[in-house]
């Protein structure tokens, strides 16, 4: 499995990945996830993706071959991040076309998707989902983020933080509670984290942090966020309609003990 | 979708599942998604049932119909909770063998599954996972809850609060807490919120709350948890290593803005 997510606000973005892969539990790697391609000053792209391993670094492979021919068109002369977006949802079918079949054979799932963002020189930061079918998505100003692989664990922190006009500080914060949460619940997805920050115009690539278990600032944030989420709990009110529960018995595990 | 869960503690069990329904979100309904069958003294079984509404309700109109012949096994006589879940099982692939052709054929999906728990005089309380295969396994201690339906958003507190020893009234607010969860990241899991506790060899049903949207607890537990997350959020240190972070000027999102 995996965790990414980027967000997408009015300061810049913050892209993240995970770097677990897993086929079976006994047979669990560490790959990075996320791929940045920067000419300063013109541009910065930076890539995220989930899915089957072969497939999505088979997609980027190709992406990036395609831009050592200039007379093609390819990720440095793409003139806006849709062109970009729209690349690599052709390299991501051309994968997909060349190994589908193979793959199905075996029952191996083939499907992959990315997350692509950046700016280009002449036009806004964008934001792009990439589905597996190799169509995709841009982020607007309602739907500041992007994530893929195990989402679902590190949404709900995500939906209550961040807005477009959240500080980089507060969405580092936000990403980081994030992945904690998503790395509790589910074991496929684990450290090192990357991560990188972009800020607006910058055209360069700002800012970039490789989490590893020994990351004291992760682990305090791990630990302040467990602690502090028990003591909320430990806070809230007890039910004042149960005051008709049972008197129970405690079952001995041996039968009834009427 | 769904939400429902079942913990199995020492005090005894408690039971809670959601309510709405839906074939697109055009077409939502409120349907109780548990049943309970008790003969005090005697027996007190619970059923919470998600997936395909026609399979999960025929299924147990089955089961209930067989009850009413004394000379087939059934689930008044069944001597062990075992006997009953497998019985569940045998009534979920009898309804899947009559309409699952039909069902594939529009590419609906007549997968469901159960959680059935309860206490069978005789014997100790046992709390069963039914699959949409009909097989099912069995909560032990390190594994003292059962979910069915939406069930990752709502994981992580029970993760955190539920273990064996957990008393009523903490294990009650910690479900809440989990509906509150599920409903927020999933519009399809909604208000109200059937709730019943049953104490350890009372062979009766002890406590029953049908929680609607204007419940003042739940309302409570709701706000609270909500503010005290956003508490524990902002109480948390921002990153120390974004001291060479960029210097941003804000996109004004017409273009590039050096």
């Amino acid at each position: 499995m995996t965790y990414c997510v980027a967000l997408k606000l009015n300061v810049g973005m913050v892209f993240a990945s995970d770097s677990r892969t897993n086929a079976g539990v006994d047979q669990i790697a560490c790959f990075k996830k996320m791929r940045h391609f920067v000419n300063p000053g013109d541009r910065t792209i930076v890539i995220l993706s989930s899915g089957n391993l072969s497939v999505t670094q088979n997609a980027i492979n190709r992406l990036e071959q395609h831009g050592r021919h200039p007379d093609r068109p390819n990720l440095w002369n793409a003139e806006s991040m849709f062109d970009v977006a729209q690349l690599l949802g052709d390299c991501l079918r051309s994968v997909r076309e060349r190994d589908g079949v193979h793959l199905a054979q075996n029952n191996v799932d083939a499907s992959a998707n990315f997350i692509v963002g950046g700016q280009i020189r002449g036009e806004r930061m964008r934001l792009y989902l990439v589905y597996a079918e190799g169509n995709c998505i841009e982020a607007g100003d309602e739907t500041p983020f992007f994530q893929i692989g195990e989402t679902k664990y590190g949404k709900p922190i995500l939906d209550r933080v961040i807005t477009p006009d959240t500080p980089f500080n507060e969405a580092i914060k936000c990403v980081l509670v994030s992945f904690d949460s998503t790395m509790r619940s589910n074991l496929s997805v684990g450290l090192p984290i990357d991560l990188v920050c972009y800020g607006a115009s910058s055209l360069a690539l700002d800012f970039e942090q490789h989490i590893t278990a020994d990351d004291p600032y992760f682990s305090q944030i791990s630990k302040r966020w467990s602690e502090g989420l028990r003591g909320v709990f430990a806070s809230l009110p007890s039910p004042d309609w149960l005051i008709d529960a049972p008197a129970v018995t405690v079952d001995d595990q041996t039968g009834l003990t009427e």
